[in-house]
């Protein structure tokens, strides 16, 4: 049975850089029953990205602000509980853009069930999820990753970076990650195969990839910007293809973003630089998640998953974590 | 008969931020007579480009720097006045890095004749040389041009800027041009058939995009960098590319390059940034020419000079008034 009542997270103001605790309301309200050709769910994991920080400001962007007053934006796996839809049925795991509140109605538009026998629910969220596709997409289309080039990723320890290193890898790509700390670094050269890794809190990034990049960088794939994206420019081989992902060193700047003072790199290394949003890929997500499946069931690809179990008002916290570079692989709340 | 001396002008030292008077040194050597193989010439036109600064500083692009104490690199026109080699006579025509002195000697290697009864010899610096080529392969090749399209051009009253405001107009766009002053501006809508003209030094740019572009731009040929192309990049449409082909707003500057900090809305709006250097596309010059030659005969595409009239020791003070804006069209030293 649903419990009768459902706890939400919703935006109580648009933050100011730093997302603030007072940015979020917390609000119980009656749980919803599932009308005609509904279903209702149970919030099993809710996923944490980068991502929602841009979606929680004012601005034209590649999907509407959430609005002030409205349940958070999030992407969880929910379980069916009640059902009044033909396709979905009690027991049955479903991702979709429910938001982050314990409990959902649906009509099923834009919800698809997954299969809990070829992966954990949560990686759904991750490795075969938009942290996935984003990486396969980002490399391979937009990146145009060819076999034998020199692959550098930063924010390589994220969920989509471990990623993005790992398919560089298996795609046959010489591969270097950025990420923060010592910690991450091992994991990244140790654990997921790559090549190396520079820890842009204690080395100069610019230097550090002129030394693992000798012969300049083929691919870049950006989740950071700032100082490192700059590092990055400078460092390019001719031709190359810089894929703009995200900045989240940028996302809480209050004073504003900072652009890529090398981006005149451009032109001298005949390069460019070119930015996606995973979900024009739609049409083409089976396709990624078959390939990347593949390659975790042959050892190749590792899934790495950060998960903090709580409720929902641990998501506020949670994302930070984010932010702080707290995490190592995809973050997902986990719901007791 | 040669004159018995040379005068040139030799880079001094490297300018920190605006070339000054003393960066430059002006010498009088003896002219040399040319050996077996070679031709001597008399310099006719020296060009005058925004690329010239950049080459003065000391660091990696996509020619060396200028030497210190080496002749300022330069691309003018020569008449043959001395011939040892058989593909040239006397009375030729002939462009070539020649560099800034009023006497050359050349075994021919890079030069090449021009016809004066197809265009002026000048047009050969300009509308049919660097200038053409860049606008023509940046806009066509680059920037992956489409009729139909609405193409942003700045810097658009200078070399390359009128020529790629009037190809896109051949090619059946809309074109909007950025330009500094009303009187650059009028000559935009009133000489070379732009469709409109924004003035950035009296006018919002980025409103005034929104206003001439409101469906955003398709195609954005950057010639000035800086708060220009944030500008542009606030403006574009989904797919949009943005041609890097320059960035004169900064070439000066001191204190960096000033970066675009809109750049994030590449992902926003699936659009890319891509520099280039237009010696790549020499196979296809002749092509490009043929073309450009073709609209200047049918009208379509005017020639705009701006012509000083001097010595080779009036290359500085002409060079200066390309970052100072004070030439319309392109910027050609005649030398009495």
């Amino acid at each position: 049975m649903l419990s009768a009542t459902n706890r939400q997270i919703r935006l109580a103001r648009r933050p100011q850089g730093e997302i603030a605790a007072e940015d979020w309301e917390h609000v119980t309200e009656a749980a919803a029953a599932p009308g005609e050709g509904q279903f209702a769910g149970r919030t099993r994991f809710v996923s944490l990205d980068p991502a929602m920080r841009g979606w929680l400001d004012d601005r034209r962007s590649y999907l509407p602000p959430v609005g002030i007053g409205e349940v958070m934006r999030a992407g969880p796996v929910v379980e069916v509980t009640e059902s009044n839809h033909p396709d979905f049925r009690i027991g049955d795991l479903v991702v979709g853009t429910f938001g982050v509140q314990e409990h959902v109605v649906s009509d099923g538009r834009g919800a698809f069930r997954i299969d809990p026998t070829a992966a954990a629910p949560s990686a759904y969220l991750g490795a075969l999820g938009m942290p996935g596709m984003t990486a396969y997409f980002g490399l391979l289309d937009v990146g145009a990753l060819k076999e034998g080039e020199t692959v550098v990723v930063s924010g390589a320890a994220g969920a989509v970076g471990t990623m993005a290193g790992q398919i560089a890898k298996a795609r046959g790509c010489r591969v270097v990650g950025i990420a923060g700390g010592a910690d991450k670094c091992a994991l990244l050269t140790e654990e997921l195969g790559f090549d190396a890794a520079i820890d842009y809190r204690s080395e100069d990034v610019r230097k550090a990839l002129r030394a693992h990049a000798p012969d300049g960088i083929d691919v870049y794939f950006d989740n950071v910007g700032g100082e490192v994206l700059d590092a990055a420019l400078a460092n390019l081989a001719m031709h190359a293809r810089v894929v703009v992902c995200g900045a989240i060193s940028q996302y809480n700047s209050a004073t504003g973003v900072q652009g890529p003072s090398n981006y005149l790199n451009l032109l001298v290394r005949r390069a460019r630089m070119e930015g996606f949003v995973v979900f024009d890929y739609a049409p083409r997500y089976r396709e990624a998640a078959r390939e990347i499946g593949n390659w975790i069931a042959a050892g190749r690809i590792k899934v790495l998953e950060h998960v903090v179990r709580g409720t929902v008002d641990d998501f506020p916290r949670t994302l930070q974590m984010l932010f702080r570079g707290e995490n190592t692989g995809k973050l997902v709340l986990e719901l007791l």
